[in-house]
């Protein structure tokens, strides 16, 4: 089930065998994801995805690396990628999620959802508070 | 812009003016925002959506309030709710997201979305060993 | 806001004169909603358009009228679609929908949406009963 | 394909089989089918789950059984959960769904899902009729 | 895993052999894929559905055959349509997309989602000069 | 109508006005759109968003500059993202989009939402010979 063949050798490509050491390297690990083996069919997609999930992902920054994790998987659910959802909750338990903060994690995405469509179905209107660009 | 027509005087009816105060008490502001008052035409549905909302979302739980207002906003991005976003960027503002914190929110939400869509325009077969549920 | 300028007077077309006529007898009303007036700038595609809704929303079928009209505004909340939940809200009304009634389909609606997001965070299996292509 | 393993007795634990024993009594079969035995991990969230699917779907409410499932399933298909369809599906047919009625349901899913898509893309503006919370 | 069972000889119905036939001499193959084979239950729905598809996707018409199709799988995409995604993309190679093309549209459709998250995340104002509908 | 308030003068800030002024010069034209206003917040995210966008869409590449645009405009009606559509729609007209192609356009994102909920609907199984990961 795949749109692309995965390359039998894919690290025969010089580019892509430098972004998967990166990704062992960087994860400290041997093992390299089918996201990562798929994407090997344009070198310079896989390295301009890969450049751009590391500087926010396995880099410190304001969030803290769990938080990052979490709101990663509620958009994957609300974007109905059943691989993400699963590549990111093998993510985020590696970095310390417990099964309580996974049911509540979820508990929350599916709150959200449900007052999301309620208030598409009551169009409710904005409280002028809310609105930042509001000249005051 | 509304599919409800807004009560002029919705605490009239006891069992908002109920709902309306412990939304009072709980937040500690005299404000209530128009999500509530337009759930004011059905008591039930509002009594039953505040009550979810409050255990969830104003009560200490697994997860610190910050990151379950991210979550929200997350899930609320996509799933296009306008309404949504504004709501829950006050909350998350009001329980001290700094102005770094949300632009890395926006750049973790905006990055998942992209990946979502990449692996779903690959249709990238699962790894087995993301799947919990696979017999060891 | 429209990414399309509606012509003033755009019932010159006797293409885009047919429909309109035909909205208005079907309808029995003079009013004509903005969805037409704006798809009267490609007479083909306002044709039909019109035509696939006719068909489908004004003739009796094997879903009683309401009923087809609740299902229309639930895609159209998952979907997003402001101008659509408030247009087919106020078709339901039109055909009978009570507040009671309307109270019920948002809180059906935000429920389905909120298992759709538990489902899809906890990827379940499908039960194999479930799969009406199976063979047996 | 899962994010949680299914424990192989969940039933050991009294709130989960008490939970499972309303499931088969409010629906007359021995059957759980999977969300429950998923859901089961987190037994407050297998109660609260359980407990609001049960008020609305297998309660009599204003709008009929079968209606109800049609609004599920139309919320389903639009949030893209296959598990959903799957069940809802079946549910639709157990409360009589013939297969016209089938097809007509998923004929006016998709005629929403097309107008939807066409209003959306002419970002069509508001008839100010539609607005239920205009002032009069 | 599909909610309809497909007839095992669909086409002794002369409505679907019809439809079957116009596919095979239309697309000059005698392959016929599985949503008209499913579709085939309701043999209505499967000529309408036919009827529209052939006269946008395999007509000459204002867009050329390539760019259509991948307009088709960018919205297939965007809605999680695992199946749509995997027909249409070998409707594109057939049509002659080349790897590089495909490697360019999906990073196409990515960076869209990107900015769609990252616009409705921070709820840009539209610019005057982009509202086709403004009086002048 | 924002979660962001735009500075006064964003160009104040050296980095922003770089990236303005580059805006300007690739683009031809004095106006900077109310995104990259709004970007400005947060100097880095502002970079690398046109950095993106720049690359893939004001560069020559494997697809026509049309075509690109029309790909972003599926995607963000997708998505529901009304600025996005609103700024690509007029993107693609200073590119040369006519009107009969703009109603093809949005022929063909609206059919492609049909099949895409009929085909979620009926839960269509994969032909095997659209899967290119298979093995041969």
């Amino acid at each position: 089930m795949a749109t692309i063949k995965q390359a039998p050798n894919p690290e025969d490509n010089p580019r892509v065998k430098a972004v998967f050491d990166d990704i062992r390297a960087t994860r400290k690990t041997d093992f390299v994801n089918n996201l990562w083996r798929t994407l090997a069919f344009d070198p310079a997609l896989l390295e301009s995805t890969w450049a751009e999930v590391k500087a926010l992902m396995a880099t410190p920054t304001h969030l803290d690396p769990l938080t990052k994790e979490l709101v990663y998987i509620a958009v994957s659910i609300a974007n109905s990628c059943s691989y993400c959802v699963h590549s990111h909750t093998a993510a985020a338990r590696a970095k310390g999620m417990t099964e309580a903060q996974h049911a509540e994690l979820l508990a929350i995405v599916s709150l959200a959802a449900k007052t999301n469509h309620l208030v598409t179905g009551l169009q409710v209107p904005l409280d002028p508070v809310f609105d930042a660009g509001a000249s005051s």
